[in-house]
């Protein structure tokens, strides 16, 4: 049926579906195939008809562009289509809104076909298919790619790009799981118009609810904020798919702090929709040694991060450090994370060295606002729980009790905490979690020991289990805690400062039990806290000493431990000193053969500060 | 059809079937649904019947009592039921004996519908369904309960819990196992009918079979019950899926004790349906360091049985401790595991404390009938084995010589079990094991190094294999032992104590290779050796000391080292001293500082026993 | 239709098929079966017919042998029979040549049946078939067998099996799977046949391609058969499903070497079909500590492949020793892996000591050939990793520039490897390459730190990435390593020796950091470059030692190390003195209590050797 008159021609845009088409309208069409019976065309990128070969005009190859008009369409969906030729004629795109499914409304398409407008979250290869996790407004779904068994489908489509994909909801094992049959990655304003829209949808999402805190506290108001920025950028990274790595000094209330966020993201994550295992791959909790991110940690983090993002296409993490990452001891950590790309958040209740701050997205420390470490981290660990999820106020709320009182906080917070759950934990109870938490921490090392500190913080739903738990670790605590000092005391060697300080020195490499509970930092202060009863209300310094480093314990003595540190790296070339703490308690390193020369001057130092 | 006489009215019980209607019978019924063509009606738990709309008298909701006559039974199962309406009728309960399946049956079941009446050991959720592991008297099987993917079905159903369950029986990869469609949690006297009745299969199947000791052993024949007893409970977790921790000394007589056992429990679990890789996640082997049951180990026992618990659904396990688990020094640990229900026994050849049997289950141990350390824990595990399964008789009878030849017995029992294996094993081939053995565990520290242990007892079926890496093994371990003690022998310090004994000390630290084999007891134990063939019949004790601790050797002394450390500590407060073993042989500890004291002190002590 | 005349009967042999009968002939053949319409018969192992009831002229047992004639062959492929009976016959085979399957042909064999002639490279049991790694001429498949879930199908057929399989080709979660028949080992002159055409092709495919060095350099010309040798036994490995274990010295050279060929392995592994994860558990990379295979490390290797090889029916894996395991001290390791039968290979740049080559399969070593370690084994690594597999030469060609900077190498090929890739890689960037592997691999302890060392060593397509994070490790490693000089040089002991050449003396052990980077032998070699500098041009001798080692740096004095070992052995009885290295460069062990003996005898022995 040729023609000679200026005719309008479609463009059908990809879209459009099958009921955009108008029959008697013509459209251009590019030839796909050719069988017996004629040439099947492709009006947009998924829509096909065909021309039977009594309606061809002209031969074709493959590829080429036809103009064709729209016969019929029957029932069954195939569109008879007619080729024409035309002279002169204007091409008009049919642009169709498209019916994107949101993530979360796949479980009603089962068995339909679906566009859906993602982020990648995370590409996997597996011994099958390839599987894409898909991020949306919405939630979070996999959808699975096949080429050949074990090979990468869609090769081009990288974590982190931004898709439409097309195709067929299944259900798999039980699970919704959608069959890929196009994975676009877009580019320009198109991209950038959804991802937008996913962002600020997340972004809104990750907002945390308006909630107050748990007591009055005119430090922790001053914190508000930045708690509120570090549980949004924690639900940020659950709603997409990003592993949280939490990394906590290993003493109580380092635990705490932890434990209380564990229980807040795991319920998060349970709540989002993840599946059984999810919790279990996307958050770690791993105590640190030391009171920073030794490199030796991030070390071990990175390559477990990197083989994760190579082997499994998992997203690199969000690390988060508590009760420690405010100094710079965790510089060169914070480096290399930074190398990587890695988004770090901190929240912490040591001095702060402002230079951290550069390397972190968020950072809440009470001396940012005039408080001080009597706002310890199980305490803003506890409240920013909370605002990651809400649900498990109830659940954490004595963790903060205990935190207060395993780290000795003299702030007004700590009584407010304590009343809180009073009637169900008294402050000995917090004590005793306290010790018991030191103590098994001691025998796990590196392990998290996941459910035991659940069952010391009764976190488990067995009280009675928490109780005996917790009473046999502190029977086997304070056993060994006063065999210790029993063995220490008689070597204790007692001298005068000059400024009317009792110094109390002891050697615990050679006259205490080594790796063994209580370690040698515990066992001096243990010693430094029968002294001060026995000396009370007089000013008192405890030097507990091995080869190279000395712990030091103060009462009523205006000490400023980082400062000595300084002085002594000057004063003794050679001596390779260094380490710090908090103002009057805290250790330091040294290389061993210069032990005399240090210590003697450090006491010297000592006696020159005025007491209280 | 409405009718006015009395009648009865039959209630279905849960137990029948269809083939328990009788066509023309009335019974009650539960409406459960409607359709456009009628109701359908529950006649029990898992009948259902239709009433067509023509012969509905009333109108209904779900969930209402109707009464019904049964019009037909059609071939495909369909139930034709009618609506009646009675004044006055009699209910008359049809109780259908159940006709349950035992698990041992399902294979025989495949494609129809059963009834189970188990106890259920493992609730394991995975990404699709929950998997419930059954237990009954007749065996263990999986049932799989889905109600949305990743989602706990049942979620009232729990470990332990004794239930009734229905379901169809299907081939899944080749296994059998049950799609289950309901799962009754039982109570009161029906779930202790059940659970009796597997109780006491099960208590039978766990029965050892009457079969007598490999040899002639009063002090055997008397421990036979309780290694009975023994052998009963580690049958019983076998057939309940209930997983083995089993920790033992990390010297040839332990290693022998804990492979005897190892063989037993793994063709146990193989001989009783096990999968091909059941015994691998419930038999673990564990060395300790330490001759007790350390709190580090315990500690990490209980944090990945917890964990296992929670993940993965599993049992806590039952743990055995074999050539260790007897002293005092094992107390914290067993409190531990008695917080958390996990049952507990030992077979030791060390001198017994009493008190740890409050914690024990059972505890085999020669002094509890008068005999002694000569009987070795290799001994004792190798008839254990045979008790647990008689059919490793032959494989591991040799296990039991060269047990006793590791330990230097001196039980007549030795000679009996070398005479039983003499035409494979010389006296020689068990030393050269037991050396064997000690070497490569000092190298592979606290892993079982499973086949390689295994290759080195000859249970690999290799024997060529078995006798190259023994020779192997010895020749180095006589390189080593010799190249220390050319060392050593320099430094050995001579003097003679008042009772006559020569007394000779080595410092190990400064004196001996360190972190290398042999370690420093085994050092001492050779240089004592040696000075014991210089010195022959005359009375020798051998001191091989480090910076905190010393062991002990002696030859001709009657001394008694649990009572010299005993009056060390309170001698020398402020040394800490501990330690023990047996009367003769042992190690005793204190802090670095104290060393001269502790080491004269002890000096003198020794001195004041009689020779024998 | 019985017959008296003499007739040829045709017994059809077992590779024969449907296509191989004729209608009318006579064959013998075996009842299988019986069923109310007639008997089943079998005419050789896998071809089956029926003789109809009305046929039958005698009444038969199962695994009779009868005479048939073939009366039909329907459409469908039944086989219509008829039973004959004849007083005088003669049988004559038909022997049908077997058209086997190549595995490389499988996937167009989707749906049919094929049989394959290949040797068995792995058994591995699952929880339902049995799973069969085959390899030929072409390549590698799975195959399943299955009996019951979890039983082991094909009992008697074993790992290094040369096997004739017959079974259908299916399509597994989109993977090609044959689905096993039969499996049927084979023996004597057909076994030989089929593995020699295997092993063959094999062979040849192994034999690496004819390619050019990427310098000039006589010492590498004379080693290139060696290289070819490894580079084939690689590739052999590769090709029938070999595990390969890389031991590699943990110093950047090491590392360059292992990772070089870790390179070409993924590649050739990838090349040939591997799956998404095959390289993941067929080539494991592992750093020791030790500059030799310490029996710590054969053990634990040794342990994990037994488990493997027992549980996963993994082959044995070859191991390969890189920058190490041309010493006598690797002996020990060695013996082990012979008595496993484990094939092992070395490339290294120590001086070789000719008693290992008994346990090798191959050994390049530059001075085999009149080179020396100027060749590091970085460069030898390099260019083998070429010859396994061409495609990564762009890749890895720096590789060797890093590793001829990296132990300072003063061969001329180290200026030729620099030169190769000057546009890319300044020396400087070399030695900052270098630098970062060192003190990387120093906190990832006994990690292989994969995806990290590949970053460094920009390998990973990231350039910013490398650079970003070589530069942050080399300024902490510059910084640690300029604390840990100005903490050690006040306390440097200087003396002069009698052939004129200064001797320093530093104790690392309390004049030093511990545990942190640098470590004690980088520290002394600092220490001494920084003397060397101070007396540039004389000779220059530093002593680091600790508690029972010294660490020996030297400039401008012919010392021979391994001579001064061995004297001091003999000259201080009870010193343990052992170790070794370079001639110039090494270290040297002894027990504490000794050190004073052994360093002033030590330091009397330099200055009698001649300065340069």
């Amino acid at each position: 049926m040729p023609t000679g008159t200026e005719t309008i021609v479609y463009s059908l845009g990809d879209g459009c579906s099958i009921t955009d088409i108008v029959i008697g309208k013509t459209y251009t069409g590019t030839i796909q195939g050719f069988a017996n019976f004629g040439a099947f065309v492709y009006l947009n990128s998924s829509i096909k008809g065909l021309i039977h070969k009594s309606n061809m005009l002209m031969s074709h190859q493959e590829g080429d562009t036809v103009i064709v008009r729209v016969g019929n369409i029957r029932d069954n969906g195939n569109i008879d289509l007619e080729e024409i030729v035309i002279s002169s004629y204007q091409i008009q795109p049919v642009v169709c809104k498209r019916r994107t499914t949101k993530l979360e409304e796949l479980n009603k398409k089962v068995g339909r076909s679906v566009t859906l407008e993602c982020q990648v979250a995370q590409v996997k290869q597996t011994s099958g298919p390839t599987i894409f996790t898909l991020v949306d407004e919405s939630g979070t779904e996999n959808a699975a790619g096949f080429i050949e068994a074990g090979k990468r489908a869609f090769p081009d489509v990288n974590q982190g790009d931004t898709v439409r994909a097309t195709g067929d909801v299944m259900m798999r094992g039980g699970q919704v799981q959608v069959e890929l049959a196009r994975l676009e990655v877009l580019h320009g304003p198109e991209a950038k118009e959804v991802l937008d829209r996913i962002e600020q949808a997340i972004d809104d999402r990750a907002e945390p609810d308006e909630i107050s805190l748990l007591i009055e506290s005119p430090v922790l108001e001053k914190l508000k904020p930045e708690m509120r920025k570090i549980a949004k950028q924690i639900r940020r990274a659950v709603f997409t798919a990003q592993p949280i790595l939490l990394r906590h000094h290993a003493d109580a209330d380092g635990i705490c702090s932890a434990v209380a966020i564990e229980q807040a993201v795991v319920a998060l994550i349970n709540d989002s929709g993840g599946d059984y295992d999810t919790a279990n791959y996307l958050f770690k909790r791993a105590p640190s040694k030391a009171p920073f991110y030794e490199i030796e940690d991030i070390v071990r983090d990175l390559d477990y991060a990197t083989r994760d993002n190579i082997r499994f296409g998992q997203k690199m993490p969000l690390i988060m450090l508590t009760d420690n990452g405010s100094t710079e001891e965790d510089l060169p950590a914070m480096k290399m994370a930074k190398v990587y790309g890695i988004p770090m958040i901190v929240f912490d209740h040591h001095h702060p060295d402002e230079i951290v701050d550069q390397y972190l997205n968020a950072h809440v420390n009470p001396y940012h606002v005039d408080g001080d470490y009597g706002i310890t981290a199980g305490m803003l660990g506890t409240e920013i729980a909370r605002l990651i999820f809400p649900g498990v106020d109830q659940q954490v709320r004595h963790i903060a009790a205990v935190a207060g009182v395993a780290d000795r906080s003299e702030a007004p917070e700590r009584q407010q905490y304590l009343n809180l759950v009073a009637e169900r934990y008294t402050e000995e109870d917090c004590r005793k979690i306290a010790l018991a938490l030191d103590y098994i921490q001691f025998y796990l090392r590196f392990n998290d020991g996941k459910e035991l500190i659940k069952d010391i913080l009764d976190l488990n739903g067995d009280h009675d289990r928490y109780r005996n738990m917790v009473d046999l670790l502190v029977a086997e605590a304070e056993f060994a805690i006063s065999e210790q000092v029993k063995t220490c005391m008689p070597h204790v060697i007692s001298s005068s400062l000059p400024n009317g300080a009792h110094l109390f020195q002891i050697d615990v490499e050679i006259h205490a039990h080594k790796f063994t509970f209580p370690p040698p930092g515990k066992t001096c202060g243990e010693v430094h806290d029968r002294l001060c009863q026995q000396y009370a209300g007089e000013p008192v310094v405890t030097l507990g000493f091995g080869p190279d480093f000395v712990v030091l314990r103060s009462r009523g003595v205006l000490m400023n431990i980082p400062q000595m540190v300084r002085e002594l790296r000057d004063e003794i070339p050679g001596a390779g000193v260094n380490g710090g703490g908090h103002l009057v308690v805290g250790s330091i390193k040294f290389v061993e053969g210069m032990r005399k020369d240090v210590i003697s001057r450090l006491s010297e130092k000592i006696g020159e500060f005025p007491t209280a």
